[in-house]
This record gives structure tokens, C-alpha cells and sequence, in this order.
């Protein structure tokens, strides 16, 4: 249950960072979708370690097997799990931090929490976790696609520096997957610097689903709001999620945030494309707030296991700005939500003899 | 399900904002607490409309009655249901509303979703829904107080005004429930200036949870950011939730966020008391973007259900800020989100015999 | 989640036979279906105490008032509360009962489990928490019914006595509520004997949904069988339930027990109307085994709650054999389970846009 | 969600008897728990096909990896996958099977259900789908023992043949799994005679767990009854199952079959260990209707998928009685069972800190 999200597209991911391997076991995807390992493969590419000068050299393949639940090449509606193995681990690196809490990580709360810890990497709260993610979201994909919801995402701030542009053309041609060009340069001269001192930095992404029919979502608990909630603060490293107009709407007036209908379109989006807890035909927006990595090389005082403190600097290697490998997750998410969004009211109203 | 928040604590709460009642039913509440009706209804009065100037002045007693599940002033163990009266409602207030869909409401998309409307003051989609959001709420403190843990919570900006004191012993000596005395005055001014207007105007609140126990929540799906996330953004009219430094940690770096800790205590609480999605035994820190009300007084343009559109002034008794009920409401979730995460450690690690 | 059945058609029971009243709390009712208080009713006066000469003679209206989620008699989807106030508690005839556990009850189980109990009638665990199922199940039915699903049900045995008769027409007019007005008549003799003797018995009754869809059900963990099983075995005094051919194919060859299909009709139905978890097309037939009432006049020996054993008998008003009131309450229960496996399969293949 | 059984130890079977492997996802084990892949293969080797003379030929070795979730021996309180590969497929003896519905089988409602439909022995409904509850059960298993839960179970019945005795130190000493050294020869020669008739027989497997607390299990909607008939009707090929007296005590009276109890033992044990839906210190008592295997060598009458019927012989390596094949299963899903109800019983009362 606590590696569970979504109720009817229910995905359970399953892995530690340094063990047999990771990826995810999905429960509800309908029968009669066409999809290919190709297809997951895709988007595991791009979040896949190694891919740039700003992200982490650790070099994964992150080749993907479909184990069950598809048959020459159809979902058979039944559990699909799709597990990738670990290769380049290299669990040596994290010898030094047996004895140690590491600053922000999960080391200390983990070890309180269940009283044994695989210390290698992080286990489950390593980022590695959401290979898993990824995988089932490009599953729900490829099931949206066919009723013509398209999702696109990029990093629109990195430190202080922010864009306004949202040309999705553009994100996959720039390291930090952002939707402008221009700033796309600055951004990474940013995080070049901040690798360059030894440090991270934190930035915030957006995810945008196109094309959502008007109707999917609930009124008060499983708002669509609070789902997409949930999505995306399950993600490493996330500390805040807005939709629409998000924490920007608080300065402004009713009258100017109450986006007006004509019956057919919408004069502005401040509702982030659900009102009421329920989609409303315009693109669903989502921003996520995403902290500087915790992994710096920088020498930071940690609590010893044992008691007292020290100081150290975590070897390995780090990304010391995650927010272009997060769009895929944050992308993996929003289209999983929708998807369970869509089952939802399909047992609502659909029409079944 | 979709009325449903929870997992092992599990809230449905019923009731439409002119039907027969609201309330909600608990089921998972342990046995063998100490509770009264007037533990809720404290809680349930401080959520109520008609409070004072700047809240609608709809007169509802929400006098709350225990169903079941408690015997002599103790949890059986058993489901609890709560259930409040609806008493003055003023229907027809809203007859003008029946043909027409308000921008920002959920009226449209309930209409698409459902294909059947009670046009009566929202029905689901009212804040009246949250009466059994508290109520429940209230019970949770109920148990958590005798572990340790306590909420508090309040106003923090109104429009463009903020406030970075917290002196949590104010929140309930002004209308706007802020904990700094001073800023409360400033609220107050510009919301009376909004009310005047016939517009709304949002803010921001904040909710802590101190005391909590290390190692409540998990690290995947159901991290504790996660919960909160949904918890948090499925009251109405919230777009945003961030936890600790949220939003604003994206312009700092790793070395900056990275909240030391010598074994006892923190230095800092960027985390907002979770790392790694499980309570770090830091306060627990959640902050709530609130839109400005979509119900204003002052003509909008509006989609009619049969085509075309029209210019409609909103009768009926509006909250021109709806931040100071919403407060008891986001202590609650946090309240029901925390319980539920207990029970879940209480399943993980408990010793029963 | 412990007094919660369903997934998608999730009903909620609550109450203590003895505290403010008992009901049911549904969320995932779909919108657009009519339903009257009077549908409700009708199937709550089949359940009532007080019926007849062969069932207990506590007097209690059970008179069910629809709180939420139904507006000019439409479902609106929302949740809906059915509550029934209980009203002839007679709570003293239980104070003899105060100090003492009776066998076959859940008496001792109930204080070890909880720590606590409300003894008056059995709190949780008395046969009043039915209400609720049978409220759901009416709303079930009635949906159902738009898809050409009826639910039939009657007692086919009592002791000893059995009957291969089904005629359907009969069982409301035989105080047994039994499928052969001649069996029904040796059936009450024997019930009347044995309430004489201050003593009670079992029987089987068998519940039949005839219409069903082909493909309603799952393959693995969540068969229609094994939500049946748990759908029955949950009713109070339920010790076996059986689909089709049951036990009795036990003794015989699979080229007698395979139903033979000629892609339109079956020979036989030892399949119970569920081949491999999922409906066949043929008639849905369950069998539940009601083991004899454990409230009996006779003087029994019971064990101390302070230790020690004590010979009592139990006052009160007992029903010598429970078969014709389970008989409502088991076809509440496979209206139910049918209704949540529709509407998985809508999710499933639903065409909704 | 329809793959799932469990609730807080929530396990999800996968894979098709002809993919690329099959086995389960575990999510809810505690940590802590010492646990070894040769705990998991013992309980996958009394389950696995060729074992003897009168199972299926049919040879894997299903030899389990344990992918994640344990780190040098003990559970990490994160997901365990464990994978079984396929190896002994002999797709091609379905051939002929591509264009008929077996009757008894779940060809048709397959087909019907999903539209889609791996021929290839089964998919989902396969027996081979057992594998991953084994797996799962001896998790249970090893957890269960640590509170000193020990479970059991054999064959009691074959045809019309019967045993009372119950010496479970004989199971694994006969072919037939059967408590009672003399009535296994005589199960094993009726299957034996069956065989060569290339028909098949049903069978009752009864198993028990001893030593259980008092106080697991829930009153109404999760009694543990109602847990153990939907785990064991879960079963392929099950059609009936009953709890102590079962189907037995309709014929009997209340002062017969109410367990008589001093406060420290029970005279009888017609509650089959659980009063009220929860456990009361006897042995649980679970007894399951097996049918006849649907396989089998002699010609059928079979419809056909494009229209009309064929009479046809079905290849393949069959059961003649599954029997001692599900007793391992059976074991297991009572094993899940109560180790979930243990975890309910740990949130409800467990006292951490």
C-alpha cells in the first residue's frame, strides 16, 4: 500500500538502488493497448543517469523487460510488471557513510523508521526509485494518446533565474529540458557553476497535459488537484506543487482569477485547467517545486550513528541540479493520475452492455 | 472512494450544502479514547459561517451529533458517524443560478461530469462538505494529543500583505486567525476594502504540527509530503501547498537547504520536519495557497446551460476571504493525515502481543 | 476499512444495536438513477425483527431516511447516508449479560480485541449492523435492474429438512421465506419445536442473480467467487458459502461437472454462473450455510469476565432460527458485489469519451 | 486492485503461464524479519508441477529470485518482488485450443471479458498463477512463526472417500498430501483409476492454524471468516469453502454447536476459532470445496470462438485431482491472511512509541 499510487490505474513501484533491480508492477491497465518495450524505453532514456556534463556520471542502461501482461505486443488487462536490473552500482562509494547521517537525506528517518537500513545509495528513497515511475507512465501514454491527451513538461526556473516562454518544441533539444532557448543557456551556465563549487541548486518545472476532456476528476477528497498533489510530492526532492495560478493567486482579486467561460473557451487559466476538483477543458498545469539536490560534495557536518558528529564530503556522483531528470518523472506522474482519472469515469458513466 | 481520505484512519465525509445534513463516517478509529461531542464541537464552531463581518453571514449552528462508534465517552473501536443538520439554507437564493454556469465554480464541470446538478449552493463542491472534514479533524487532535502532538495554525498573507511572525497564541484573538497581531490589523483592512468591492481576495495559511514523533510516513508513494499534498489541496479553493522551504528553496543551494543536524537538534527546517518523505523530528510545516473566493458579488459573465451567454451578479452570503475558515480546516487534514500515518508505524512496528 | 465492502461501489456500515441509530454510508453510486426512500424500505420491512411468530419480537420500524447524495429522487453520485434510528432497545435485558461472556458470541473476542464494549445487544457484532447491507443492497438492486439483473432468494434448508424445489414466486409467502410452499411448511414446524425447547437451529439458504452480463468478475485475487465468499462469510452467523455445484462436485468427475457450451446455452451449472472468476452467462447461484442462532433460552454455562464460569440464561428476544431474515440480507449482499464488479468492468471497457 | 489480496500486507500475483515468468509483489512487510530464499523455494517445491505420478507432468523447476526487499537476510520494510521464470512452456500443445471455448474453463469469459486472450494454457487463470501466492505465503509463514502461528493442512476427502482422522505429521509423507496414512492409499488409487479414464476428480483440503492470539480478524464487513473466503475462493478451481462446523452444523442445534468455554479452553470448536469475525484462541479451521479439474484427456463437446460447436480431446500434461497441489496454496492464502489481520490488530492496539 505505501508503494501503491492510484486506485483503479493502480502502480506499485518496487526496488533499492543497489539491489537485484527496480521497476514497477502495474494493476488495471485496460486491455487492447497497443505498446512496446520501445515505447517505455523512450522515455527511461530520458530519465536515465549519464546523459550530460550536468547530471550524474553514474551510467546505467536502464534496459526495461516486460515481463507479464502484454501478448504480442496488446495489453492483456492483466498485471504488467516491467522490472530493469541494476548495473553500475558501485556500492564502495558509499562506505563512508555507513556511520552517518547524511544532511537533508532520508538516512536518519529511514533508520528510525524501520530499524535496519541498506545504507548503499539511499535504497527505496534514491532517486532510482522512479525508473519505475517512469515506466508506468509511459504506459498510461500510450493509452491517453488514444483519446488524444498529450503531455509535455520542462524546467521554467533554475535558482533565481526564470522564463515565461513555453515553446515545448524546444525542451528535448536543451540539457536542462527547458522550453526556451535563451534561457535554457543561462540555466546551465548556473548549474555549471554550481557543480563547479561543489554544490546544488533547486529549481521548479512545469508539466502541462493537452487535450483532457472536460469531466475527469472528483469533487472533494480525490479532487484532481489533490491527486496530482500527491503525484508530485511523492517524487525525491519535491517541497511544492501549485496548479493553475497556484501561490500567485493569492495577491489578485475574484474578479480577476474567476476565468471566464463563453460555453466554448476560456479567457485565461488561473484554475490550472480543473475547477471544483474536476477538469474543465483546458490545459491541466502543474508546477513543482524541486529542492537542491541533498548529494553535494561540499564537506558537510553529519550526526553520527553511533553519537557525536563529523564533518565529511559525500564522494560519488551527483546531480547538482535534478530538474531535467525530474520532467520525465513529474511527466510519468501526470499522465499515470490522468489515466486513473479516466478509469474513474469510465466506471462512473461508461457504457458497457 | 472518491469521498475518501485515508487509508488505515479513513474519512468519508456526505452531505450536500442543501440536502438533509453533512457530517462524516470514520472508520479505524482505535478504540478507548477519551472523547466528547464538545471536543468536536469547538473545533466545528471555529469553522462555521457567520462568525464575524468578514465571513459570510449565513447563520448555520452545525451542532454536531455522534452516531456511533463512541459509548460512554470512549472509541469503541467502531465506525464513527458524526452528522450536522443543515438548518438555514436559503435555496432560493440560488434560483437565479440554475441555468447558468459561474466562471471559476465547479458548475460546469459537475454538470459534465455527473450529467445531473443540485444547483443549490454547489452541493459537494460547497465548503458546507468540510463540516465533516473538521469534525473528524477534531477527533484525530484527540488522539494525537495523547501522544505528544499538537497543531496550530493561522493566516499568514492576505493579497500582497505577509507576516514572518508566528506567535501561534494570537491566531484566535482576531478574525483572520493571523498569529502576528499587528499584521491581523492590515488583513482586516484590505479584506473589508475587498468585501466593499464586492470582489475576494486570497492569502496564504500555515499549518504545524509539533511533537511529532521520528519515523511517521514512508518513502515512496505515500511519503508524508505526499498525503499532506493531497490532503492539503483537496479543501476547496486551495491551488497551491508547499512543505518547509517549498518554493522558496529553489533559488538556494544543496549547502544552503541541507538542514544540519548534530543527533539532537536541527539548525534549520527547509525539510519542514519530513525527510525522505518520513517526520525527521522537526515541526511539521505546510503552507496552503487559498484563491480568492470564486463566489463575488460583482456582475461576471457567464456560459448559460443552453448556449450562449449572460451577465450575472451573485446573490447570496460570500466570504469576501475565505483564509480564516479555512485554517481549522487545513489543522484538520493535517490533523487526519498525521493519524493515519501513526496507525501505519503503529502496523509497521507495533509491539501487540 | 474494516467495516467497508467494495471497491469501486464501496458501502459503508455503522451503528451499535443499542446507540444513536444504524445505517450505511455509500460512496461510488453513479449519477442518473432513481431511487424512492420507498425502494429502501421495502427491502429494510423484509429484514425487520418482529415479522412473524417465528422471529424475534424486538419492535423496530426501521424506518430509513435517505440524508445525502439523492436530489428529487436521482442519484447525484455523491455519497449517500442511510440511517435508521433504532428506537425498541430495551438495554436492561442485557445487564445480566454484563459480567459474563456467552459461548458462540462474540462476547470475550470483541473485549479482547478492543479493550472495550458496549455489552448491550452485542454492539458492533449484533445482527442490527444488516440494516445497512440491506439499505445498500436496495440501491444496488435498483440499479441492476436497468441492466436486466434480478436478484432472488429464499431458505432451501432447516435442520435436517432440505428442498430441490425453486419456485421463487413463493418465498414471500411463507414466514421461512422458502422456494416450496409445502417444504415450507415441515421447515416452520420444525422452527416452532424448536423454539418451544428454548433452543435454535441452521439451514442453508441460496441466493440466485439471474440476467447477469457475461464478464463481470476478475482472474486472480478478486474472482466474483471470492468476492461472494467474503461477501457472504461477512454476514453475522454465516459459517460456508458455496457457487454452483459446491461441496457436492467434490464426489463426482470432471466430465460430468464441466458445463457444456454450445455458444449460446449451458447443459448445466455446476459452475455456479462464474467460470474462472468471471460470469458465464448462466444464472449466479450461492449457497451460505446459517449455523444456529447463539442466543438460546436454555441455560448455558459461560465463562466470568473476572474469571470463573457462571450457568445463565439468556433473556431477551431471540429468533430460534435466523435463515428468513439472512435470506434479505444475503441477497443484499450479492446485489452489492455485482454492483461493484459492474462497474470494474465499466472502468475496464467502458466506452465514456 | 484485482490482482491484490490484502490489505496491509498487500500482496500482487503476476504473469502469464506462458510469458516471460510469473510471481508476486509484496507490499507491507515489516522489516526486521530473517528470511531466505530457501524459505520461499521449500513452500514453491510442495506447489510445483511433476512432483509425482498423479500430478501434471509438466517440469519447472520455479526457482525464485528474491528481486528486492531484503538485504543480507532481512525484510527492509520496502516492497519483495519475487520472480519465477517460465521454462517448460510447450506452447504449441494449445494449438488446437486457439479456436474453442473449453468448457469449464475460462476461455469464454476471457474472451468476453477483455476481448483479447492469450490461448497459450491459460494466461492468467492458470494454476500457474499460484506460484506467486506461495511465494508470498512463506513470507507469511516465517513472520506468523516468530508469534508462534504454525499452519497445516492436507487432501480429507477425494471422490466420496473421507477421513476424520487428522495426523498432520503425515502430509508430506503420501502423494495425495493426506493426514491419514491409510485413507492416502486408498485417495491415491481412486485418483490413479480416474488417470487412466483420462477424467478427473474433486477433493476437500482442510487447512488450520494453530496457535493464533486472540483478537485478529474484524466484526462485520473484514470478519476473518469473510477474509478466509475470499482468499480461499480465490483459489483456482475452489467452489466452496466453510469455517469449523461449516455446512455441517445447519443440521444441528445452538446448544450443540455454541463452544462452550471456561474461560481458559473450549469444549468444541464448531466456530472454527473465530467468534464474531474475530479470532478466538482455538485453531482457525478452513475447509475448501476443490472441483473436478476442468483438463481433461476425453473428448468434449466445445463451442467454437467463430460459431458453432466441435467435439474435442484437450492435449497436455493434466491433474487428474489438484488436490495436493492446492493444499501448499491453501496454506499460503491462510498464512496472508492472518498475517494481515496481525498488522490490522498492530495499528488498531500497538503500542509504539
Amino acid at each position: 500500500m505505501s508503494s501503491t499510487f492510484g486506485r483503479l490505474f493502480q502502480i506499485t513501484t518496487f526496488g533499492e538502488s543497489h539491489g537485484g533491480g527496480v521497476g514497477v508492477l502495474i494493476d488495471g491497465m485496460p486491455p487492447g493497448f497497443h505498446v512496446e518495450a520501445a515505447d517505455i524505453q523512450r522515455e527511461l532514456d530520458r530519465r536515465r543517469p549519464g546523459q550530460s556534463a550536468i547530471t550524474t556520471q553514474r551510467q546505467e542502461s536502464d534496459a526495461v523487460e516486460i515481463v507479464s501482461g502484454v501478448f504480442e505486443g496488446v495489453t492483456l488487462g492483466t498485471p504488467i510488471l516491467m522490472l530493469v536490473r541494476n548495473t553500475d552500482q558501485r556500492s564502495k562509494d558509499y562506505d563512508t557513510l555507513k556511520d552517518v547521517f547524511r544532511p537533508g537525506h532520508a538516512d536518519y528517518t529511514y533508520f528510525e523508521k524501520y530499524g535496519v537500513r541498506d545504507h548503499r545509495g539511499g535504497g527505496r528513497s534514491s532517486g532510482r526509485e522512479t525508473v519505475g515511475r517512469v515506466a508506468a507512465g509511459a504506459l498510461a501514454r500510450v493509452a491517453l494518446a488514444t483519446v488524444g491527451v498529450r503531455i509535455v513538461g520542462g524546467t521554467v526556473q533554475v535558482g533565481d533565474l526564470r522564463t515565461e516562454t513555453r515553446d515545448w518544441s524546444q525542451t528535448e533539444k536543451n540539457l536542462i529540458r527547458c522550453p526556451d532557448a535563451e534561457a535554457a543557456e543561462r540555466f546551465i551556465a548556473l548549474i555549471e557553476r554550481t557543480r563547479d563549487a561543489k554544490d546544488s541548486i533547486g529549481g521548479v518545472i512545469e508539466v502541462v497535459a493537452q487535450g483532457v476532456p472536460v469531466g475527469w476528476g472528483d469533487p472533494t477528497m480525490s479532487k484532481l488537484d489533490a491527486m496530482l498533489g500527491a503525484a508530485m510530492l511523492s517524487i525525491p526532492a519535491t517541497k511544492g506543487v501549485e496548479i493553475g495560478g497556484g501561490f500567485g493567486m493569492c495577491a489578485l482579486n475574484g474578479s480577476q482569477t474567476n476565468d471566464v467561460f463563453d460555453g466554448e473557451s476560456y479567457q485565461s487559466n488561473f484554475s490550472g485547467g480543473i475547477a471544483g476538483g474536476i477538469t474543465n477543458g483546458n490545459e491541466v498545469v502543474v508546477r513543482v517545486a524541486v529542492r537542491p539536490a541533498t548529494s553535494i560534495g561540499k564537506p558537510q557536518l553529519m550526526a553520527r550513528k553511533e553519537g557525536g558528529t563529523e564533518t565529511v564530503a559525500i564522494e560519488g556522483r551527483h546531480d547538482p541540479c535534478i530538474c531535467p531528470r525530474v520532467v520525465p518523472v513529474a511527466e510519468a506522474m501526470l499522465a499515470v493520475t490522468l489515466m486513473d482519472a479516466w478509469l474513474h469515469q469510465r466506471a462512473l458513466r461508461g457504457g458497457v452492455k
